[in-house]
């Protein structure tokens, strides 16, 4: 098969728009590169749409192989150039091989949480990088998901995807706003733990019982007094020297490793 | 005075190139923008070069008190237009108040640790948010500084100043490599604990002995075989999931929160 060797093709003209979020949530898909990301997309039988291989770029055994079973798969496959591949890949296009996934999200409304789980709900985040960087943590500490809350970022953003080291694929995502969000903490039974550098609690001295929402604020603003009263504590993370907050994806990461710890 | 308006400026230009590693690197000073970190640059008596004020976008008393503040300090101080402003500042020009700072690096030949303090040393660390992170999670635990080992992305890069919040001008910086780290380890009483996913021992099982020098590898190869003979342990952070890795700075806040909840 001759590869596509223009960056002008209509093809690669509507992935490359993937980067942006319009194009993103007007077709519900979102672009993912790499041996790793593609590989953990197959393994965990994520809709794709469409994979993209640069023949050029593959030079491991673990490529060829990935690219032979990702052929093997349902999807079309396009054979690009390593300069288109480059075109769509602006940061690091070394690796070759690419994937449109549909994204999946949940439904608030039909989710009855099982007794084990524990999910992050984050209200208005902002920064791409931290929601992949929870992501990633959330999945390594046995978390189940993440809950957007409001007017956030979105985690198929391609930082937001490189940040979540394919972990995006293992994690489940709800969207939500505040109205909804309280009316089902306030039909199930789930502990909800907030975080605030107001508060006067350890989060090291408190019980996490389960299902459980560790509720986290917005990278400026923190939680909204909305959303702090629905949780039924509010921890701090203990600071000395001159910071008087902890990076979002690092305090979230301090509580899940809590959480898991307790187990 | 008048404000400078052109972008093209000399003396705007050079600042402007202080994006630049080598020109950081030539000139030995860095660029920091916002009124929290300017503030922390003044309060912790930085070696401050010049102040860069946009008197349009100064629009709060606190704003105000503060530029008053900086010019009544010995730096001279550039009065530019917004345009200007946001020609320096490329993501978020909106406080109005930037400075040109010395960097300031110690030396490691020099250092003989107190038994209070607690070190991070990285071995060939890339991403200047994570650096810039680990700088504020290191702070905000009670950690001393950063020691950067080998090939380093600089912790002056804009990205890891703004990651960093201000604790820049609070934490040490040292950059070393591994030849001189091995020979300084070696001569002073210090206990060196290492990370590797590979290790069987969990990094909350173990005590932390000041002063101590947390050492993580990169965020690609993890540390190097010659970092890790130097290691009095070498732990893990357990993980469930689809992960074999957490980020760096998520990795490294959890063991300075371990280290800090020891004390």
């Amino acid at each position: 098969m001759i590869p596509i060797s223009s960056p002008h093709n209509p093809r690669i003209k509507q992935i490359r728009a993937l980067r942006h979020r319009k194009e993103r949530d007007r077709t519900g898909c979102f672009f993912v590169e790499g041996l790793h990301a593609v590989a953990e997309a197959l393994h965990l039988q994520a809709p794709v749409e469409t994979l993209v291989v640069a023949p050029d770029l593959i030079n491991s055994s673990y490529g060829y192989e990935l690219v032979e079973k990702a052929c093997q798969s349902s999807a079309p496959c396009l054979t690009v150039t390593k300069e288109v591949f480059a075109s769509l890949v602006p940061r690091d296009a070394t690796q070759g091989i690419a994937a449109v996934v549909q994204q999946r999200w949940g439904k608030l409304t039909y989710l009855n949480p099982p007794p084990a789980h524990c999910w992050v709900a984050l209200e208005s985040v902002q920064y791409p990088g931290n929601l992949g960087t929870i992501l990633r943590t959330s999945d390594a500490a046995g978390g189940t998901g993440l809950m957007l809350i409001g007017n956030t970022t979105d985690p198929y953003d391609p930082a937001s995807v490189r940040a979540s080291v394919g972990t995006i694929f293992a994690q489940q995502l709800i969207r939500t706003n505040i109205a909804a969000f309280t009316n089902w903490i306030q039909h199930h039974d789930v502990c909800v733990i907030g975080t605030s550098p107001a508060a006067t609690l350890d989060y090291r001295a408190i019980p996490y019982p389960k299902p459980l929402v560790v509720l986290m604020g917005s990278e400026r603003a923190g939680l909204s007094p909305a959303m702090q009263d629905l949780c039924y504590a509010i921890v701090h993370i203990p600071m000395v020297g001159r910071s008087d907050s902890l990076n979002l994806a690092v305090a979230t990461s301090l509580l899940l490793y809590e959480v898991f710890r307790q187990q």
